[in-house]
């Protein structure tokens, strides 16, 4: 048995998108989804309740991160992550691949996985796709990830190349090691860089493998969004239509949508709560910046037709002025909100698949927050 | 009319403690009162909800801090204080002295205010009476307190005096500048250090004057448990029966009962906020650190007998974990917790009271938290 399958409702006539359910041990959330990121068991300024007060149906945690605080035998003792953070709905955890890349700027890559130092203290780890499965067995989320190499923005084809080769090699060491397929789904991460090659290579390859969803990661890392919406049209053809879509670390409101009508079921990324803690807010004409002295006597809420918790109370006077005095009130005003945000832009995505106008809601959307061909900010 | 009126209930047959309820014009609360402290129209990273949900009814906020962020123009221009944080219950507003007289080192002190140096920047501000009762117009606190000089702790017999006599003629200005007396009540502070013969004085000087409240201001300055309670039993015999009593500045579980036992009705106090975000949690047996590593794998409640929303829902492990990680979700529980346990006590002495049996309740409540007599902390 499968622990997570993705049941497909429909496919938007105007751009192809998909509608669709994912199923999973904690429940289903509907497609295609964005997944707010709680890094550390949490995500951040957010209750638990306070995310299902907005209707968020899966978040995403980080391996790495855990495996460093608490520690995933902390969490293991707890009954697993849902149980730790008291989180009664799906769950991600990615591999701890993207972190390790990352964040440790010592580190050896060999065939049994890489050997860096964590961030925090400088300690020695070691993580291949043994140990991820094994702390991901800890963590106990839904769906979780295969441990793979985020090549760097400026790779060469040949270093691609070893790195997709080894990647694909690990994904079969995570599929060996994987003994909880039951309760757990293990997604694949297609890599490859910006190379169309490695790409097809990558996803041929581990499409041969069945897992039970697909990721394509590597990206978000510095290319243009024309760099990302090619290697998406490059890769998402090649993904078996009867598993979820994953499309990881990108969460920009026009790339949503972009990703979206490419066919991708399931987005991640920091940006709403990342931005929020800077004082900067979404809203459906655009973003602000609310610590602009502007906003000091404007007593309208953030985004007049936003239905949000803050929205629904709070000034952008108040909210600035929280923001101003370093009030903790403050970023979690602007957290609710942009989450909620970012939650309400994919209910209308699959609303508009349903009515097959995705491409028409796009260009209202653009429209209405500012946005124009080649436009790169969210 | 008097915006401000206390309706006694019941004394404690075995302490004398009053048992009360103090109506305003956004509301009554039972009394012996305690008012979590919400500095800057906010108290600390709590939502006004979330200080409903753990039914608080009346909240203190700091005028000299709302002078300077976000300025009391601002919240003027928002509709006042309760509307700019939309808290819909009562507010007591301090005058500012206090930090005037704590915050500021550079100031002047004249018969017609104080000169001093705004903390945050240096720009040079003067506060009086007059301003206080402006700014606080302004603000629209429920209750407002007069402007008061809070002496140094160890200041001579003479200086005592001599400001003793200014804070008298303060509180007359006060009360001719307050135009706003059906609205707004404004309460007198009776000050004169560990000076017996000062208290005295400045007692019988302001209650000759007939304010609708009085509080007792310049203690938990550094002076012992004991110069404390010296002080309430000078000056609390001198104070009208039919007047409510605040205590400025008092929130340790003890002072709270021994202060309730000398017939005060209110009391506001920084502490459960501050400790909470160190990570210092009060329970029913005692205080708890909660970042030390006992509690790393420690999966129960904080206290097991707490009904807060933290204790209903999350473990001393996860807590732990997210102080340890600076998550702001961390110092939210810790503070929602604190501020309960104290309202939750403050529910014990009033039921105490209302069965004439409060001095049984401190020897029980001391016994369980572990403290004695001559205890220090809280």
């Amino acid at each position: 048995m499968v622990a997570v399958t993705i049941e497909c409702i429909k496919t938007c006539a105007q751009t192809g998108a998909r509608l669709g359910r994912v199923h999973t041990p904690h429940g289903s959330f509907d497609t295609p989804a964005f997944m707010p990121v709680g890094t550390l068991a949490t995500v951040k300024t957010m209750s638990p309740d306070e995310l299902i007060g907005i209707d968020a149906h899966i978040i995403l945690s980080n391996t790495y991160h855990l495996l460093l605080r608490p520690g995933h035998d902390v969490v293991r003792e707890a009954g697993g992550l849902h149980a730790f953070m008291q989180w009664p709905r799906p769950i991600l955890t990615d591999s701890g691949g993207f972190q390790v890349f990352s964040l440790s700027a010592v580190r050896q890559v060999t065939e049994e996985g890489v050997h860096f130092r964590n961030h925090l203290n400088g300690d020695r780890i070691f993580l291949g796709p043994r140990e991820a499965i094994d702390i991901q067995h800890a963590l106990g989320a839904d769906i979780i990830m295969a441990f793979d190499e985020c090549a760097p923005h400026d790779a060469s084809e040949s270093y691609i190349e070893a790195s997709v080769r080894r990647t694909t090699r690990w994904a079969e060491a995570c599929l060996r090691a994987h003994t909880r397929a039951d309760t757990q789904a293990l997604f694949a991460i297609v890599q490859g860089g910006l190379s169309p090659v490695q790409r097809v290579a990558s996803a041929r390859d581990l499409t041969a493998m069945d897992f039970p969803g697909y990721a394509i990661g590597g990206l978000s890392v510095g290319e243009s969004k024309e760099q990302l919406y090619g290697v998406l049209d490059t890769v998402v053809p090649l993904l078996p239509t009867r598993r979820p879509r994953y499309l990881m670390g990108v969460g920009s409101p026009d790339a949503l949508i972009e990703g979206a009508m490419r066919g991708i079921d399931m987005f991640d990324c920091v940006l709403p709560t990342r931005i929020a803690r800077n004082g900067t807010v979404m809203t459906s004409t655009g973003r602000l910046v609310l610590k602009k002295s502007q906003y000091a006597r404007d007593f309208r809420p953030i985004d007049a037709s936003c239905t949000c918790p803050t929205c629904r109370t709070h000034t952008r006077a108040y909210v600035r002025h929280l923001l101003h005095a370093g009030e903790v009130l403050g970023i979690r005003l602007t957290t609710v909100h942009n989450v909620h945000f970012l939650l309400t832009l994919m209910r209308n995505i699959r609303e508009a698949i349903a009515h097959d106008r995705l491409a028409s809601f796009k260009e209202e959307f653009f429209a209405a927050y500012g946005m124009h061909a080649g436009h790169r900010g969210f």
